[in-house]
């Protein structure tokens, strides 16, 4: 068995110039890298210089990959193909690499003949190896002759050259074919090379899926550790780099998307040797979670409205913070703290989760690169451990139950008997993130990686600002959920330059009764339209009275394949906090996101109607861009 | 004939909630509106107060959009979809309109028999009749059975009910085929409805390009004149209406996406025209361009190193304006307009085209809704027709010549015979505009529609602060050129949030001995990066002391098919403006795509070396979230 894999990331996965990319590379962690053709083309360094300047960072140069369209029936071109050839051996042998990716021809002059193009192979593989360097051949997907593995394999074996071998590009493979068990029969030398790249299940022509939504492993839908057990049962023991061409994180903050990357392969590679191939770097699996001990909010002012609200929805405020501006409300398992020492507007600050194990949860999250939450961040006093989440909310580990480490922090109000029996919420059902705009896939494999969460329902909807896109993670046992979405491309100039609300979602048994019982307290639910009943009239078969009593409480109804999520919403709270009281009927396991684009312009409406501010001020049309020079 | 034809939109095509969508509708002319179902859902209004609405606004209402999936195998899912039916029936009825769209099938229930589908249709027929109603059956290209148009012709003429006929959508036809000559063969009366949608050619599966890439007519590669002169050569007499599923417009200003959708119909109506099919309500077809009569660049600065660039490039200043703070350069049949009135960094803030009719050409515009440009911001005296394009740039209307209307304007400066002949620049060669991110491609409709340029050459590369796309726009005969871009989704937080350069392309015969001159003259040319030309040296069989030269001057060399683009770039100068000598090689007619990156990687350089800032400043991993609270 190896010792923990050497791990590497191609400069095409990153945004900026070369020297950024690299100089994120080595932040994050990585052995080495990959250059991509166009980044050395680009930039002021010779490859001299590149090679000393990667030496510093302690990087290692693993491949370079200038070839594309080598094989041809014309051999004229042939010629010119392989006179371009000696001069990128010549960059290689600068650089210090000695392995250079040749990928099968999409030309229309590409060699159909295998035999014919292994000679042709063969003949640049002499060229290759006279400097000390090899080739390692890689099946595009879209090849116009070679576009499987396979077939790739297939005519290095013809070849049959000692510096000709695979490169496999786990997203070449599996976008064609899930038949990877041939793999482990390939002589584990003959692979040279290996590039993971994960994706979603699109319905989408090869190409531009591979051009524009590669995603780091963990992030998409592919079986990657089945993919690398059967690179590392073939005896591959190269390193696992990364080729994820992605238009997110060719503009994102390379140093962030570095350690994203990085954290992906740390988690691959775990949940391989979960699968008896390859080493564990991690430590996994993680200690399951147990439930979710606390949400707090943090809020800069002092938010009367917040009480208020907590309070009509049955909490009752059962601890002040020994010495922090700090209130504990529960109702049923849900706590809720409300953290006045923050500067910022009102959001989700931190969510706690109730651990088998904090202390081992919080070790493998720090051997995922998740950065660790500054001391002063925290809500309470007990030495919780804690990580700061992509979109920069606080995530705890706490033992389970209400006598947990940090309960003791919290002076009883003596308030609790006042508040009486709540109206019905049992626990906290999920938590809604709406994330930043590039951090959308990284949160996924975050949550996934750290807390051990599986990625769930992922979809897209359209809102009234454009196009949303939403992903549940949850445990299996659906103690832990959450519901991220994203705004698709930025939101429009035009509309109201406020970020989407977070949420609390509160499960009860009985929403008509919950939001009946919130009413007369007094809590700002939302009033849905009435074209939303009378829609769901048509669509679903509800007894009358049950639809009328929706209609006075603003419920609404998302009928999904097992059930329904039932659900309704107070007003956004001061900053961008709602609460939702959602009960599930039947196994439903959905988060309502049918019903968000109503809900959403529900939300807006209301905002706009507090700040008596005209829905539409038509923009002549006269000058419209005045504005935007 | 018909009169001018009537316009409509599917409020699907614009953002917002309801009532932004139709005050948009109206704002910008249409004659009525789609409603789509989602919007009249998510609404407060009822429908009687949309039916007002929209009659205060002056728009009818042309078509409700409730049905997916009608038809079943399954007689209680029909019973149901009936009952469903029945319900947006009486909606219908209260906003007062009486055409439905009915979309073919796509579930696993879809009736494949062609008469028991017409059956269920004819059945659906009745009901709709007894009310006054009438469906429009439309094939959606991924039908599970129906998915032709000339499938959904087949099926309604065999229900032949008087209540029941085709809606065409473009989309879905041109999608699939480019046969539809047989549509000018049905009853135009069976044609119960047009729905109008452009789109790019690609490569993609064909529900994901319909729902997310759809454009308004002239900004794709439909030929849409072709397929409405077939639908109005049938007899159709009914609306132009829109439908765009488009992930741009779903989050842009919908007064402004709805004044582009007009103007798209207008356009593509005196297109249409031009074939001899419906009315042309423009005018066209526009007077041609004759050449770039001048370019101004306005600044609110004195940046002495403009001037001297402009020296440096052999320009003279031949003229100060008798009034404002402009002064005129020129060069062969280049001429730069330097505006300081302004109070905006400098850009490039007019272009004036030669026309052969220049009131005509304004009057045409004024017609296609572009919005004039106010008196004060031009940079002559002298009354010359002018609009303002989508990303701001005014677009003014001249006669061809140095002695036009506005050359009156500028007194002789006297410093003519200083400068001498110059470094060889004969003409503007083309201006190159980046894009605001929403407008894209309501520029190439603009541009096309209102002077008559053709889109040509497309794409999209990676640039280093992620994907940039490209259009190129022409006359037929090369005299005015465009280049217009647009970064993809937003440019990263972690990049300098500088826009993109603008640049004024000359055109040089020998680009050596131009670049040479103005080097000489201390013109501040860009270097290029030596790996470029050793890359260059393996891609392109060049001379060697012709290398040399273009590594000592830094000229950039993208071989096309057709020929070579060959330019040098001065530096970014104040604000966001460059200048490139161009020289085509050949039958070249490109745009040097293929050598942006590189070139924009050279500027970058130089901005960051200017200001002395480090490229990199690698946060440490630890809290990378904070700064996005």
């Amino acid at each position: 068995m190896p010792a923990d894999p050497r791990t590497a990331v191609a400069t095409v996965c990153l945004s900026g110039a070369l020297d950024d990319k690299l100089a994120a590379a080595a932040t994050a962690g990585f052995d080495g890298v990959e250059i991509f053709e166009p980044d050395l083309v680009a930039s002021p360094m010779s490859p001299g210089e590149v090679r000393l300047r990667c030496a510093d960072l302690g990087l290692s140069i693993d491949l370079y990959q200038p070839f594309r369209d080598l094989d041809s029936t014309d051999e004229a071109r042939l010629a010119a193909n392989h006179r371009r050839a000696e001069h990128k051996f010549e960059v290689m042998r600068a650089l210090g690499t000695d392995t250079v990716l040749v990928c099968s021809s999409v030309g229309a002059d590409a060699v159909a003949d295998p035999d014919r193009l292994a000679a042709q192979l063969h003949g640049l593989a002499d060229r290759a190896a006279e400097r000390g360097l090899r080739l390692a051949y890689e099946a595009l997907a879209w090849g116009r002759h070679v576009n499987t593995w396979d077939a790739s394999w297939d005519v290095v074996r013809r070849a049959d050259h000692p510096a000709l071998g695979l490169c496999l590009d786990s997203f070449h493979v599996l976008s064609r074919t899930s038949e990877i068990d041939g793999i482990a029969d390939v002589p584990g030398e003959k692979i040279f090379f290996l590039q993971l790249a994960d994706a979603p299940v699109l319905a989408m022509d090869v190409l531009q899926w591979s051009r524009h939504h590669r995603l780091f492993p963990g992030q998409g839908g592919f079986d990657l550790s089945r993919f690398l057990a059967a690179v590392l049962g073939a005896g591959y023991r190269g390193p696992l780099s990364l080729e994820v061409f992605n238009d997110v994180f060719r503009q994102a903050d390379p140093v962030r998307t570095a350690a994203d990357a990085h954290r992906s392969l740390l988690a691959l590679a775990e949940a391989t040797a979960a699968r008896g191939a390859g080493t564990d770097p991690v430590g996994g699996p993680a200690p399951a979670v147990e439930g979710t001990a606390f949400v707090e909010i943090a809020t800069g002012g002092a938010e009367p409205a917040l009480d208020d609200t907590l309070a009509a929805l049955g909490f009752a405020r059962t601890g002040h913070h020994r010495t922090k501006p700090v209130d504990r409300w529960e109702q049923g398992s849900a706590r809720i703290l409300v953290n006045r020492s923050g500067e910022r507007s009102t959001a989700v600050g931190a969510l706690a989760v109730e651990s088998a194990d904090p202390s081992a949860a919080a070790r493998r999250a720090a051997r995922l690169g998740a950065p660790p939450l500054p001391r002063s961040r925290g809500p309470a006093e007990a030495d919780l451990p804690a990580v700061t989440a992509p979109d920069g909310t606080a995530l705890f580990f706490c033992r389970p139950g209400v006598d947990a480490d940090w309960a003791g922090d919290f002076r009883a109000t003596g308030e609790t008997d006042e508040v009486g029996a709540g109206i019905g919420v049992r626990a906290i059902d999920h938590v809604g993130l709406a994330q930043p705009f590039d951090h959308f896939d990284e949160a996924t494999l975050f949550y996934r990686a750290v807390l051990g969460l599986t990625p769930g329902s992922a979809g897209e909807f359209a809102a009234p600002f454009g196009l949303v896109r939403s992903r549940a993670l949850a445990d299996p046992a659906r103690r832990v959920r959450l519901a991220l979405t994203v705004s698709l491309l930025r939101r429009g100039e035009w509309a109201p330059g406020v970020p989407e609300p977070q949420y609390v979602a509160l499960a009860v048994d009985d929403v008509l009764a919950a939001a009946r019982a919130a009413r007369e307290a007094g809590a700002p639910l939302l009033a849905m339209p009435d074209n939303y009943y009378d829609d769901l009239a048509a669509r679903v078969d509800l007894p009358a009275d049950r639809l009328a009593a929706y209609r006075e409480l603003g419920v609404l109804h998302d009928q999904g394949p097992d059930g329904a999520y039932l659900q309704v919403c107070t007003e956004v709270l001061a900053g961008r906090i709602f609460v939702a009281l959602v009960q599930r009927l039947g196994d439903d396991d959905g988060y309502g996101w049918a019903d968000a684009p109503v809900r959403m312009s529900a939300h807006r409406r209301r905002r706009l109607a507090r700040r008596a501010v005209t829905p539409v001020s038509p923009t002549p049309p006269s000058h419209p861009a005045a504005a935007a020079r």
